[in-house]
C-alpha cells in the first residue's frame, strides 16, 4: 500500500486554472458569509469583510484515520463531562495552576462562590467540545537513530507504518469554527461538483497518475445543524418559565467588536428558524449581563432585549465569550457568578471551563486516569489518541520531562506548551532549553512538554489573507461533539443526550507553527478521503 | 379611510436602538451574501466586499396596489411576448431609433444576420423581465390648480384619492436585482421575527398610534428559485443534445470585473443545487464567447470549459451583460451573432431585447397598440399602470408633448427619458426645456416625456454605501415574470410557460433622482403592507 505522501496531489494547475478556481472559491465565499469582518466603523459604522482563508483543494487524509476520530468523540464527551463534575479530581490535577495562574484562580473562586446555588437550581450542563487532531507518522527504530535532516519547524517521517491520529487538544468552551468548517466544506463539495477540479487525462503524467478528487472521498459535515440541535434541545429540556406569562430563550454570550461574527450568527439565524423558533438574544461580556439581566428571587437568569419589550427567562447561557484571562476583570468575574450561579443551562459550566486547561490533558496520560472515568474498551480507544507528554513538576515523570526538555538534542522533538487556553504561547523546539533556563523553576511546572506530531509531507495550494501559498502543509481535524449531561447520584455525570456533531478541517503552511484561522495561518479545509 | 402619508412610520427609534438594529442588519447581510466587492484584486487576487444598501425598516405600500402589480405580471410577458416575435411592429416603431441610435442599429442588425438560423434551429424563447412601478397619487382638479409648493425634485399629493400604480419602465433584458432584493426581504422576515422591531406600548403616541410591523404585513418572496425553476424548465424543453455521448448545459454570459456577483452567483448555485444538477457555466461577454465556444455543424452552440475537460452543448443562453453599447465593439457584435443565429434557446432574443427600448414603452401607450397583442380585458389592466407619455416626433401626439417640454410651468411635472437602456441620462423637470434648446430638432426624437409620477410621502431610514440617511423616501416595486414561449403560426408567440416569479422593491431618499443600487442610490426594502 502507497504512503499518503507518495500520492501525486493536489492536481498540477496552471496559473491560468489557479486563478479561475480563485474566482470561484471568493465568490462561493462573498455569497456564503465565509467572510472575516476587516474594518469595524467609523462613526457611520461602515463596514467591510474578506474571504477567511480557506484551501484551494481538499488535503489529502486517509480514511480510516477519519472514521476512527469521529468515532471517538463520544467517549471524549463521556470524559470531558466526567471530569467536570468530578471536582475533586480536577482541584487536586489544577491545584498548582490555580495557585499560579491567575485565570485558572479566578475561575475556580467563580465556581466556589456558585457552586452551592447553581448547581442545586440546575442539575443539566450542555457541552459542545471539539477535539483537535494530527495526523502522525509513528518513527520506526532507524529513525530514532537516524541524524535529524527534516525541516526545521515540521518533522516528517519516510516510515510506512500506517498513519495514527493524535490528539493536539480539546476545546470544551467557546468552541469555534464549526460554522466556517461547515461552510468551506460545503464550498468544496461546490467545486468538485461544477466541476472544477478535473483534469483532461491528457495532461496527467501516464506513471504517476494524480489522485482523482471523486464525490465519494469528500466527506460531508452539518456542524451548523447539529451545534443549533444541540442548543436546542437543551432549550427543551429547561423546561417552562417559572412564571407561565414569561418566555424562555437562549443567550448567547459574546465578545465585544468580535470580528469573526460569520462563525457565530449561523447558529442563532438556525435557531431562530427553527419551528417553532427558539428565540436566541446575543449579550456581549461582561457589560450586557451586568446592564440587562438579573436573577430572579428563585434564581432564574432573567434577560431585558435593549428595544425595552418583555423579559425573558434564560433556558441556555451559550458562551462565546469569557475563554480570556482578560476578559475577566471585576466586571467579568461578576457577570460570569451571575450566570454561573442561575437556573440557567451553562454551555458549559466554569468547571467544565477549567476541564480544557492543557494540565488536564497531561494529567490524563498518566496512568490510570482515563480509566477513572471511562469503562476500559472505550479508555484504551481514547489513550490511544495521546500523544507522550510530561508535566514539568517534581513527579518521576515530571522529572524525565525535565530532561528531555533541558536536553537540546531531544528538546527538538518536543513542544512545549503553557497550561493555559488561547493559543500563541507555545515554545517550539530547539527553542525550549532556554526559554527554561530564563524562567524561575518554580514556574516549570506552569508548563507541559509534549512531542512533536509528526504529520505525512502533503501539499496544497492555500488561499490565505496574504496571499496564495503553494507547497507542504499540515492539516488539523477538529470533532464536535454535544452533549447534555446531568448531576448524578454521587457528583457523577449522567449523560442525557451525546453525539459526533460534525467537524472542521484546517490546513498551515507548514513551517507555520501556529493554526489560528482569525489570525489569517489556517485555512478551512475538507479532508480528500484516501485508502492507505 | 387615513391616507398612506397620515401614519406614522417608522417607529420614533433611538440612536441606540438604531445602531443596535444597524448591526443585526450588518451582520445578516455579511453571513448572507448581501453584498457588493469594492475592489478587485491586485496581483493576489485579495477581494474586499461591503453591505449592499438596504432600508432598516419596511416601508410602507398599499396592500391592494402590490396585489395588482403581481396579479398584471402574467400579461405584461404575454404582452413583451408577442412584441419579441411581431418583427413587423417593432421595426416600424424602432425604425428612427435605428437610425439615429448606433445601439439599436447594431442589435437590430445581429437580428436581421441571424434571423433564418437562429428561428428555425430554435423556436423556443426564455423570458424573465421586471416591470417597475412607482405608487403615484392622481392630482384631484383642486391640485391642478394650486401653486407648486412641494419640494423641487419630487412632487407629492395631498390628495386623499386611492393611490394607484405606475409603470416605471419595463426591463425585458439581463434584469438584475432578484438575488439581492429575495435576500433583502429574507433579512426584514428576520428582523421582524427576532423582533427587534418592537416598541414597548409606553413608548407609543397616545393619540397618534405607530404602525406596527407584523408578520402578515411582510409578503415573502422567492424570486431566486423561481428564476432558478424558468432557467431549468427551459434546460429541459431544449431537450436532449445532437449528439448522445455530449451532455447539455446552461451558458451564464457575464460582463468581466463585474462588482455586483452576489446578484448572479445565487442563480448559478441554484441549478447546480437541483436533483439531478443542471449544470450552469459562466462565460465572459464577449471574450469567452469568441474563445471557448463553436458552432456545430448543425447549429448547436458548444462550450468548452477552461478546465479542458468536455464538450457541452448549450440549452440555454442566459444574458446578463450586453445590455450596453459600449459592449457591442466588433468582438461583441460576433459574440452576439454567435449566440443568437444558434440552437440554444436564447434568454432572451435580440428582438425581446429590443422591446425594453423605452421607444416601445411609449408606443404602446397609443390608442390601439397594447390591443394588437393582448384581449380586451387584459388590455384594460395592462393600461391602467401607463403613465401619460409623448414621444417627442412629429405626430399629433409627439407635438402635443413638445408643447409640454417647453413650457417651463408644464416641464416641472415631467422627466424626458432617452429611448435607450440604462438609465442615468433622464434630464428632469425644469432642465428639460434648456436641454432641448441646446440640442438639434431632429434628435428629439430619441426622447420620450413622461408625466411625473407623483409619489405619497413616507418616511424610512437608509443604510447606504454613503452613511445613515434618515427622511423622505420613494419607493420602487419591480415584478419579476418568467416566461417560454414558441414561435407560432404566423409569427405570433404560443406561451409555453408564464409565471409571475417574485419582486424585488427599492427605495431611496425622495432628493435622488437614480434608484441604481450598485451606485450607492437605492436601497433593497420590503413593502410593508397596509391596507388604505
Amino acid at each position: 500500500m502507497a504512503s499518503i505522501s507518495q500520492i501525486a496531489y493536489p492536481p498540477p494547475f496552471s496559473d491560468h486554472r489557479l486563478s479561475e478556481l480563485q474566482s470561484e472559491i471568493q465568490d462561493w465565499q462573498l455569497t456564503h458569509g465565509s467572510l472575516i469582518k476587516v474594518f469595524i466603523g467609523d462613526d457611520d459604522g461602515t463596514i467591510l469583510a474578506r474571504p477567511i482563508g480557506v484551501s484551494m483543494f481538499p488535503t489529502l487524509f486517509p480514511k480510516s484515520n477519519f472514521e476512527q476520530a469521529l468515532q471517538i468523540q463520544e467517549s471524549y464527551n463521556e470524559l470531558y463531562a466526567a471530569i467536570a463534575e468530578d471536582e475533586v479530581w480536577l482541584s487536586n490535577v489544577l491545584s498548582d495552576l490555580i495557585e499560579s495562574d491567575p485565570f485558572a484562580r479566578a475561575l475556580w473562586k467563580i465556581h466556589q462562590r456558585t457552586k452551592r446555588e447553581g448547581a442545586c437550581l440546575q442539575p443539566l450542563t450542555l457541552g459542545i467540545f471539539r477535539s483537535d487532531y494530527m495526523l502522525h507518522c509513528p518513527p520506526d527504530s532507524r529513525e530514532l537513530h537516524a541524524d535529524d535532516t527534516t525541516s526545521p519547524s515540521v518533522e516528517h517521517s519516510s516510515s510506512s507504518s500506517p498513519l495514527e491520529i493524535k490528539q493536539v487538544e480539546i476545546n470544551t468552551f467557546s468552541c469555534a469554527g464549526g460554522t466556517h468548517g461547515n461552510i468551506a466544506t460545503n464550498m468544496h463539495h461546490h467545486l468538485n461538483r461544477i466541476p472544477v477540479y478535473q483534469t483532461p487525462a491528457s495532461s496527467q503524467h501516464p506513471s504517476y497518475p494524480t489522485h482523482p478528487v471523486t464525490l465519494s472521498s469528500l466527506p460531508s459535515t452539518n456542524t451548523i445543524a447539529s451545534l443549533v440541535s444541540s442548543l436546542a434541545a437543551a432549550h427543551t429540556a429547561y423546561g417552562p418559565p417559572e412564571i407561565s406569562v414569561r418566555s424562555t430563550a437562549i443567550l448567547m454570550i459574546v465578545q465585544p467588536n468580535n470580528i469573526n461574527i460569520c462563525d457565530e450568527r449561523p447558529i442563532e439565524y438556525g435557531l431562530w428558524s427553527r419551528d417553532p423558533p427558539v428565540p436566541c438574544y446575543r449579550a456581549k461580556f461582561p457589560l450586557d449581563i451586568l446592564t440587562h439581566t438579573e436573577i430572579s428571587p428563585s434564581g432564574a437568569l432573567l434577560y431585558y432585549p435593549p428595544n425595552g419589550v418583555g423579559k425573558f427567562e434564560i433556558s441556555v447561557a451559550y458562551m462565546r465569550a469569557g475563554y480570556d484571562a482578560e476578559e475577566h476583570d471585576i466586571r467579568g468575574i461578576e457577570a460570569r457568578v451571575m450566570i454561573e450561579g442561575s437556573h440557567a443551562i451553562k454551555c458549559p459550566s466554569v468547571l467544565a471551563q477549567l476541564a480544557t486547561f492543557k494540565k488536564v490533558q497531561q494529567a490524563l496520560s498518566m496512568p490510570g486516569a482515563v480509566e477513572r472515568f471511562l469503562p476500559p474498551l472505550k479508555a484504551e480507544r481514547v489513550r490511544a489518541t495521546f500523544a507522550p507528554m510530561y508535566a514539568l513538576d517534581e513527579s518521576e515523570l515530571g522529572l524525565r520531562g525535565r530532561e528531555l526538555a533541558k536536553n537540546p538534542d531531544m528538546a527538538v522533538h518536543h513542544v512545549l506548551k503553557p497550561s493555559l487556553e488561547g493559543g500563541g504561547h507555545n515554545i517550539y523546539r530547539a527553542d525550549i532549553p532556554r526559554f527554561l533556563e530564563e524562567m524561575p523553576e518554580e514556574e516549570w511546572r506552569n508548563y507541559v512538554l509534549m512531542e512533536m506530531i509528526r504529520p505525512p509531507k502533503l501539499s496544497n495550494v492555500l488561499l490565505t489573507a496574504g496571499g496564495t501559498y503553494k507547497g507542504g502543509v499540515v492539516s488539523e481535524l477538529g470533532v464536535f461533539g454535544t452533549c447534555l449531561w446531568k448531576k448524578g447520584k454521587e457528583g457523577r455525570a449522567q449523560m442525557v443526550d451525546n453525539k459526533m456533531a460534525g467537524w472542521s478541517f484546517k490546513t498551515k503552511a507548514e513551517d507555520v507553527d501556529e493554526m489560528s484561522v482569525v489570525k489569517g495561518y489556517g485555512c478551512f479545509d475538507t479532508p480528500c478521503l484516501v485508502d492507505c
